[in-house]
C-alpha cells in the first residue's frame, strides 16, 4: 500500500520557496501542482520546472481543487490573510517562520484552521534540522538527566546580505527579532521542552542605515527550572560557522579563507532600489530555478553554536550529528548525512495530513514562539522580564522518528 | 638610575600564591621577603625557596618593617581583616579577587587603605591578561568605532576539581560566582568601560553533592549603550578550550584526547576531608614548591571565549593576541609570548606605588566587580533587573601599556 503523495500549492515563489526548493523537488511524498506568485517570471520558471498551475493571486491558488496543502511562503506581513484564504477553501497548511507579526493574528490563524479542521505546522525552521531533532530524542531517553542550561550563539552577516526595504524596518516584520530569532527560539524552546516562563533580552540596532535589530542577548526561563541563553549578531565580522565545523546555516561547506564578502558586496551598492535588485538575482524565476537550487555534498542544516548543559552530559548538534560530552567519555552521535535536505519539515507535515500525527510545529507551538520574540521586542524596550502565558510543551508522542 | 625592587610579604600560602608564584619569582621587580601561613610546612618551604622571614600571623607579617607590601591570598572571608591590618601598619595592599564578600566590607577596606594613604589594587584576575588589556587599547584607538556588544562564554570543570567545603559554600564565597565570574565580570567590565547599568543573572545549583552555584547567564548594562552577555559552566562536560586553540586558562597546552580527568578523580574520593586533602597535595608546601611552579612555553592566561562587537570591527582576545575581524580584512594582532606569565598584576602594582599611576583594578575598581556580582546572586533570586550604583570607569590615563 503506498501513501498518495501530497498535492502541495506554493503561496509565494521568493527566497522562502528557493530556500526550500532542493526539498520540495526531491522529496518522494510530495508533488507540487500549483503556485501563486505576483511575479510573471516567477511563474514561468515555475510551469517550466514542475508543468504545474500557476495564479498571479494567492486566493486562486487556494481555490484549486487538486491543491491539498499550501505552503505559504509570502512576506511575513500577509500570512495571516493568506491562512484564512486556505482554511477558506479547506486546506492544510504550512506557513513560514515567522508565524505572523502579532499574537492576534497567530491566534486568528490557528482558529481559522480549527474552524476548517485542518492541520496547521509552522516551518522552515531551524528546529527541524535533524541533530536538533536527535537531541531532543537524547534528552527524551532520560540517559544524561534533567536539561539545566542551553547555550545559543550565532554570529552571522545577516544584516549586511541584499535587503529589501521592509525587511529593515521592524514594524513590518524586518530585523533579526522576526527573522533570527524565530529560529533559534524555535530550537532552543525544542530543547528546554517548550514551556517557557520569562523572557529578558537586550537587543542592538547599531547601523543608522540598517534601522532594525541586528543583535541581541536573551536569557529565557523554563518551567522545569532550565534557563537558556542566546545571543545573535548579524552584524557580526566574526563567524560562527567556525564553531560548526566550517559547515554553513545550509549546510554548505564554507571556505574559512574568504572572508567580509557581504559587506564588500553592499559597499557596491548605493541606493535600497540597487539593493533590492541585488536581491532579485538570487529569486526563482530572475537568475534561480531548479536546475541550480540543488545542494551536493552537504551537511545537516545548523544554527550556529549550541550545547545542551545535562546533569551527567553536555549535547551539542552538529552538521554531522550531536557530539554527546558524558561523564566519562565523548563521542559523536552520528547521523547520516541528508540525502534530502530540511526534508523533516515535509515528513511532519505528511505525517500529519495522511497519519493524523500531531506535529511539533502546530499553530499553537509557532504562536509560543512569536511570544517568547515579541516579549524579546518588549523587555528590550522596557529593560524589564516579560512573563510568557501563551507556552506549550512537545506533543505527547514526541514527533520524533 | 634603578627602581628598587618592590618588597613584597606574601598573607597566605594557599592556591592563590601558587598560581602567582611563577610572576612573583620571576619579576624583576620584586623581591619576596616574607610571608605568613598557619601551616608549618608552607612557611619551611617559603624561607628555603626565598630565605625570607615567615610568620604563623599575618599580623606580624603587617608589622614586618622590610614589607613594604602585602599580597593578600588568603580565604575570601578573611579579605577585609587581613587589609585593615595592612592598612593600620602602612602596608601597600594587593589582594586576590573576589575582593570581599560584601559591598560593605570592600568599602571598609577602601576607607581603611584611604586613611593610611597606600594603594590599594584588586588581583590577580584575567582582566589583567595581555590579550584584554591589548583589546582595550585597540578600542581606545577609534579605529574601530563603539563597543556593542560583549559575548563572554566559559565551559569548565571547575566543580568537580578538588574543594574544600567553604569553596561549595556560597555564604563563605564559595561556587562560581564569587570565584569566576569575578574574573569573567572583570573582563567584561574592561572592555565595555567599566561602568555597568544594571544586571540580570540566572543562576545554576544542579549538583545536590555540590550545593552552591556551579553556573550562570548574564545580561549586563554600560551606560554607553553597550551590553554584555556571559554565560558560565563549572558543571560543564564540554570544554570551552576548544575556542581558544586548547590553551587552557594559565596559558598551558591542554590536550584534546584527555577527557574527563575531574570527574573521574572525584569519584575516587569518598568524603568531604579526602577531597580537602586531595586539594592539599596541590597546596604549597605539600607537594608543590618554587621548583615545580614554573610553566614553560605557555601562551597568555584566557578566561574562555570572549568577543567584542565592536561597529567596525569584532574583536576576540586569543592567547597569541588579539583577532581582528575588521571589515574588509581579518588579522591577528599579535602578542609575544609571555616570558613572565601573569606579570601585569604586579607592573600595574609597581607602577602605583613607585610612580603614583593610578592602577585599573584599584579598590573602587574591585568593588564594582563585586557590585555586579552580588548583583547576579540578587537578580537570580528576585528574578529582576538589578540597578548598579557604585560603578567606576577606567582611569583617565588608561594605565594600559
Amino acid at each position: 500500500m503506498t501513501t498518495p503523495r501530497l498535492r502541495l500549492g506554493i503561496a509565494g515563489l521568493g527566497r522562502g520557496f528557493m530556500l526550500l526548493l532542493p526539498t520540495l523537488a526531491a522529496h518522494p511524498g510530495i508533488r507540487l501542482v500549483a503556485a501563486a506568485d505576483p511575479r510573471e517570471d516567477a511563474r514561468r520558471q515555475f510551469a517550466a520546472d514542475f508543468a504545474a498551475a500557476t495564479y498571479a493571486e494567492i486566493a486562486e491558488l487556494c481555490a484549486d481543487p487538486d491543491v491539498e496543502a499550501v505552503y505559504i511562503a509570502t512576506p511575513h506581513q500577509f500570512h495571516r490573510e493568506h491562512v484564512e484564504l486556505a482554511a477558506a477553501h479547506g486546506k492544510h497548511v504550512l506557513v513560514e517562520k515567522p508565524m505572523a507579526l502579532s499574537l492576534a493574528d497567530c491566534q486568528a490563524m490557528i482558529a481559522a484552521m480549527r474552524r476548517a479542521g485542518r492541520w496547521l505546522m509552522v516551518g522552515h525552521s531551524h528546529s527541524f534540522d535533524a541533530p536538533y531533532l536527535r537531541t531532543r530524542e537524547l534528552i527524551d531517553s532520560g540517559d544524561f538527566g534533567a536539561v539545566r542550561m542551553i547555550q545559543a550563539l550565532n554570529f552571522t552577516d545577516f544584516l549586511y546580505r541584499p535587503r529589501r526595504p521592509e525587511e529593515l524596518d521592524t514594524t513590518r516584520g524586518g530585523g533579526v527579532v522576526f527573522s533570527q530569532a524565530a529560529h533559534q527560539v524555535d530550537i532552543v524552546r525544542l530543547l528546554g521542552g517548550g514551556r517557557a516562563t520569562s523572557v529578558r533580552a537586550i537587543t542592538g540596532s547599531w547601523d543608522a542605515a540598517r534601522p532594525t535589530e541586528g543583535a541581541y542577548g536573551v536569557l529565557l526561563n523554563f518551567d522545569n527550572g532550565a534557563f537558556a541563553n542566546l545571543t545573535y549578531s548579524g552584524f557580526a565580522h566574526f563567524d560562527s560557522d567556525e564553531f560548526c565545523g566550517w559547515s554553513g546555516e545550509l549546510g554548505q561547506p564554507r571556505d574559512p579563507h574568504q572572508y567580509g564578502r557581504a559587506r564588500a558586496q553592499l559597499a557596491q551598492v548605493h541606493s535600497a532600489e540597487e539593493e533590492a535588485a541585488l536581491k532579485n538575482t538570487r529569486t526563482y524565476g530572475a537568475g534561480l530555478s531548479l536546475a541550480n537550487s540543488g545542494l551536493e555534498g552537504i551537511t545537516h542544516n545548523h544554527f550556529g553554536f549550541v550545547v545542551v548543559a545535562c546533569d551527567r552530559a553536555d549535547l551539542r548538534p552538529s552538521p554531522q550529528g550531536v557530539q554527546v560530552y558524558a561523564d566519562t567519555r565523548r563521542y559523536l552521535e552520528a547521523l547520516p548525512p541528508p540525502a534530502i535536505p530540511r526534508r523533516e519539515v515535509l515528513d511532519e507535515l505528511i505525517d500529519a495530513v495522511r497519519h493524523d500525527r500531531a506535529p511539533i510545529h502546530s499553530g499553537e507551538w509557532g504562536l509560543a514562539t512569536m511570544e517568547v520574540c515579541l516579549g524579546m521586542l518588549e523587555s528590550a524596550a522596557t529593560g524589564r522580564d516579560v512573563a510568557l502565558s501563551r507556552q506549550v510543551g512537545l506533543p505527547q508522542h514526541a514527533a520524533l522518528r
